[in-house]
């Protein structure tokens, strides 16, 4: 492949744009390129809109593909990656926190082009075969639902445990569906019946937040609402001595009260990545069940259509398609 | 003792008031009646000025004395006395955290005439012998250094920890006396010269905030502050994955972005109240030496003067002597 082939991409460049000439990406040593095949549209997809970490480039970084070239044995390849590239030097590489590689590039979010486009170039270091039990619709969802499986391991949960969701949307069924084999009492507060709907056909107990009353008796809450009214409302909801799980990056400003959290001697927890081969195996053994959050998909000549579908508020999963 | 008894006591309602003739508390079973020797004045006095909790009663926390009635076995022993006064009943006492009883008062917080009074009731369960080792000015300081004594028992912290403590105050001067016999690396981090100096005389390495750029090393990070200021520098000190032990209540809204805490995936533990036995040892064995943080000490009928003081922004502990 010459450098001068191009390709169709999703721009960001501090305005959206489809464009129809981008540049193929161009890949060294120890990277592939993998054509995508399936892009999912995220909560900090619509935060880069609004200039999160100050990204210009190609969006996404939630995808499906195959390996179209790079080391032999990885072409012709089903894959997922994580989204961190990073550089297996610093402190934090070496203290095996590979995630916050202190030089690490992220695909979509920081200084590297994502998944809304034909193509893109990913370290060999970040690739997960997907097995063919599990579909391309399923496997976009490898790397929010890897997201959601780190909180079992971030915070001790049993099936005696008492955990409250706040949210309904993208990321806040993804974490219900990987909780829920784990747990006993789960309730997810939420804004949007039709949303809820689709948590309680998994079995999950749902509350209107209008109709929730929070009364401190939660051992964890899991804040997936993506606002500062969420953050308050989980500080209510946690039993003192609890954890908050702080899942949703909230680039905005807010006032806030923390006294509550010395009062009650509340531990928040910050959580983003997760681990890719715990959510293909969730997948593939059919423990998680994402059929139905699957909003709308659109062809990627239209992801500036998709972007907009998954700012609404009424949909959960936008997906984009490429050929 | 007849009812119609009265003592001298600074109570706050609304404003702060020295009274001669308030009644001397009664007392139940299961209480004892402590003439108090001396009394510290903490930042959460300054917060009850300021309406935290909605205290009205008599003002007061830290403090030593001496058992004037109740139970033979305690009648004239010189204690201190944990600040909780809990039912023993609730799901938070029978989970072990009865710090966290859903039906406790505090002493001159919430709920219960505190220390700066000639006498208070407190539960017999609350108190605390001091041996005879333990003078009266260190005696005051057990419910505070018990309170930094907590961050061991939250936080695993050993001889290679990165820790840096925020703040030059009261508490903080407390935390790092607390943490430095088990730590290779603590840094405190102040406003003045002349705080950060009585930290220095105890082997702490200090810097001027002016002068500290903050570099997301530290493993774990204690705000001491009390300011919204102080939370956002912690974290930008603590390194990816790290923890911020937050130490002081703050009852003011603040702006904040908590995304940081997301994504460089960080722990937030408050922290209050601790182990007075742990305390207690720390000063008798000589391992915690608290004797230049004293800035002043008053006679009860000055307590109104005392709180100035401690406010002022100059001083460290500022004590009531009674009578």
């Amino acid at each position: 492949m010459s450098k001068s082939q191009t390709m169709m991409a999703l721009v960001f460049d501090g305005k959206v744009r489809l464009r129809r000439d981008y540049p193929r990406p161009t890949f060294g040593r120890g990277e592939a390129l993998v054509a995508v095949r399936m892009a999912g549209v995220c909560s900090t997809d619509l935060e880069v809109l609004k200039g999160y970490m100050g990204f210009s480039g190609v969006m996404g970084h939630e995808f499906v593909g195959v390996v179209a070239e790079g080391p032999r044995e990885w072409r012709g390849k089903r894959v997922v990656a994580d989204i961190n590239c990073v550089c297996g030097r610093c402190d934090m590489c070496r203290r095996g926190l590979s995630n916050h590689c202190r030089n690490r590039t992220v695909l979509g979010i920081d200084g590297h082009d994502g998944a809304f486009a034909e193509y893109l170039a990913v370290p060999v270091h970040n690739l997960h075969e997907v097995p063919a039990s599990v579909s391309d619709e399923q496997a976009v969802m490898v790397e929010p639902l890897a997201a959601a499986c780190q909180i079992a391991r971030q915070v001790k949960i049993d099936v005696a445990s008492n955990v409250v969701v706040l949210g309904d949307g993208r990321l806040a069924q993804l974490v219900v569906r990987a909780l829920k084999p784990l747990l006993g009492h789960l309730l997810m507060v939420g804004r949007h019946a039709t949303k809820l709907e689709a948590a309680e056909k998994q079995g999950v107990a749902t509350v209107l937040v209008g109709d929730f009353v929070p009364t401190a008796k939660a051992d964890v809450v899991v804040d997936a609402t993506g606002s500062a009214d969420g953050f308050a409302l989980a500080m209510k909801t946690v039993r003192p001595r609890g954890t908050i799980v702080l899942k949703s990056t909230v680039a905005a400003e807010s006032g806030m009260n923390l006294a509550p959290l010395v009062i009650n001697e509340i531990s928040v927890i910050g959580s983003r990545c997760g681990p890719f081969p715990a959510a293909i195996k969730a997948l593939a053994s059919g423990k998680v069940d994402v059929s139905a959050l699957v909003s709308k998909v659109y062809p990627l000549a239209q992801a500036a259509e998709a972007l907009s579908e998954a700012g609404n508020g009424q949909s959960i999963k936008v997906l984009i398609h490429v050929p």
